[in-house]
């Protein structure tokens, strides 16, 4: 289920968000509900089964944070790129599943004591918390393998040198020059002082940390079905756009709402005297940053026509989502 | 440099260790060395190189560990199986790189206080010593990642479909049902009742968290050059047994020698009441396990003739390798 609730409801005048109508919402809570159940229905074939060996207890924990819930808000990029490119599905669903393996590898790796020390996901004790911090880290570390394991294998796609090109993707935005370096450059802008970084570096900051795996999920679905030069620039941008917003939103909620609400811990950046888009530009100014960051998402796609419906639903979604 | 003491020298009238020969431990050396500064070239032009910026700290993490020394037994595997089939070296090089990298990120996780909570490895800091826990935990992803990252690049092999080959094996042997497995396996049976773990449960925790990878070394150079059904089953065979040994006589040198002689710290295992071959064997029947495996290993290689000489040798170097 996802709750679609405009953060700011009837009180801003913004035409993007005020255009979005019951009908809308419907239509991309019914496209997010199918891809997801297609994905765990995946997942679960994918992972390892719990069984009365001793590592089970590593299958279980796999599991246990995959199937936590969450928006699976990256596949279900993956899978509108892939519509709109009037790709196959079968195939990108397996490339979206490995998707959101990688993703939840990341949750579990970042959720750790040493890093972000989060109890709470989703409205769930973190991995580290229901199992142990050893299990957690093998969880993520058996993810991250499995990604590649999936992603190499013949059923993604006929042609290895497309799996090969996925394979480069993923582990690109990934790694030390993308998502990791990302995490890296946080942690260190945490225990450092609040002034060191601008907006101009924090944004630097999320885009690897956040934006790196947004971008390659419209990248994959590129790379399954081929696009123009235009065609990749367009969606590569508006991938781009909406994973910077996406977590402009997040530091805003972080600000204003519950854990109760939230599922996880909340302002803890603030506690903690780090810099986030509502500490440099107040919650109003984060909200429009990221309201005109996703104005230009849907730009970006506008040529694709209605082909680029679910995109642009996503776009708005990612300014308007409650929690 | 590699120092091949023969662990108990003169004392034994071993066949296998009596025959290595002052000429042999120099060929041995040799061969170990030419490997290690390939490799170490190799990795210098792959890791990110340490900037200004604020990742500067992972990638220097993600060096000092792959810079430490170490014997560099996994790449020279591949270099050897490689050269018994005939094949090109440098193709071979990148695979035996994307190896260490493997093994290095696995270590550095390996020693991460929630897991087995070392302080020294190969005479240094580790790396949540010399850096931290966070920067730990992400130099050894950022590792794991790039790790297939090289695997997936053309520059390994022309054949995307070989890439292809390369990236199922690495993951499937490090993996759930692999190395990561092994992990699990190994921690779980620490905090359980040692009578838990009989021979043939610790074997196959070993054939998982060691072993995995020891044949991945010799399956990789296979899957680089073909080999007929009967050579793969001698060279996996060989590796499998090797990689075992290779355990035994960890533990062995665990029992017997001081954190000075290692370069890390010895005789945890026993004071955490941990099941070990020594503990299960004694050091005598440990050590005596492992000639047998070692001489069942060259047995497997025999049929290939002068073309297995550098893995013979390695065979014996791993009963016979000091600290």
């Amino acid at each position: 289920m996802v709750d679609i609730t405009p953060i700011h409801g009837g009180k801003t005048n913004n035409m993007l968000l005020a255009t979005m109508t019951t009908e809308e919402i419907n239509e991309l809570e019914g496209y997010v509900m199918t891809i997801s159940s297609s994905i765990e229905e995946e997942m679960d074939k994918l992972l390892p089964k719990a069984n009365e060996t001793d590592e089970s207890r590593l299958f279980d924990a796999m599991r246990y944070s995959v199937f936590a819930g969450g928006k699976r808000l990256r596949p279900v990029l993956v899978m509108a790129t892939n519509d709109l490119l009037r790709g196959k599905r079968p195939r990108a669903l397996r490339v979206a599943t490995a998707m959101e393996m990688l993703h939840t590898y990341s949750l579990i790796h970042d959720d750790l004591p040493c890093m972000d020390d989060d109890d709470l996901r989703r409205g769930k004790p973190t991995s580290h918390k229901k199992f142990d911090e050893a299990t957690a880290v093998l969880a993520g570390d058996a993810l991250l393998t499995q990604t590649f394991e999936v992603l190499a294998d013949r059923a993604t796609h006929n042609d290895s040198g497309v799996r090969c090109e996925l394979i480069s993707l993923f582990a690109q935005s990934a790694g030390a020059a993308g998502m990791v370096g990302g995490q890296m450059m946080d942690i260190i802008a945490e225990s450092s002082d609040i002034e060191a970084l601008d907006q101009g570096a924090l944004a630097r900051l999320q885009r690897k940390k956040t934006g790196a795996l947004f971008s390659a999920c419209c990248e994959s679905a590129i790379i399954l079905n081929g696009a123009s030069k235009d065609e990749h620039h367009r969606l590569t941008s508006y991938a781009r756009n909406i994973g910077l917003a996406f977590q402009m939103v997040d530091d805003v909620l972080d600000e204003v709402s519950t854990e109760e609400e939230m599922g996880k811990s909340v302002g803890k950046d603030a506690a903690l005297g780090k810099a986030t888009f509502v500490s440099l530009l107040g919650v109003e100014g984060a909200k429009k940053q990221a309201e005109f960051l996703c104005a230009q998402a849907i730009q970006f796609i506008q040529p694709f026509g209605r082909d680029a419906r679910m995109l642009e639903l996503l776009a708005r979604f990612v300014v308007a989502r409650g929690h």
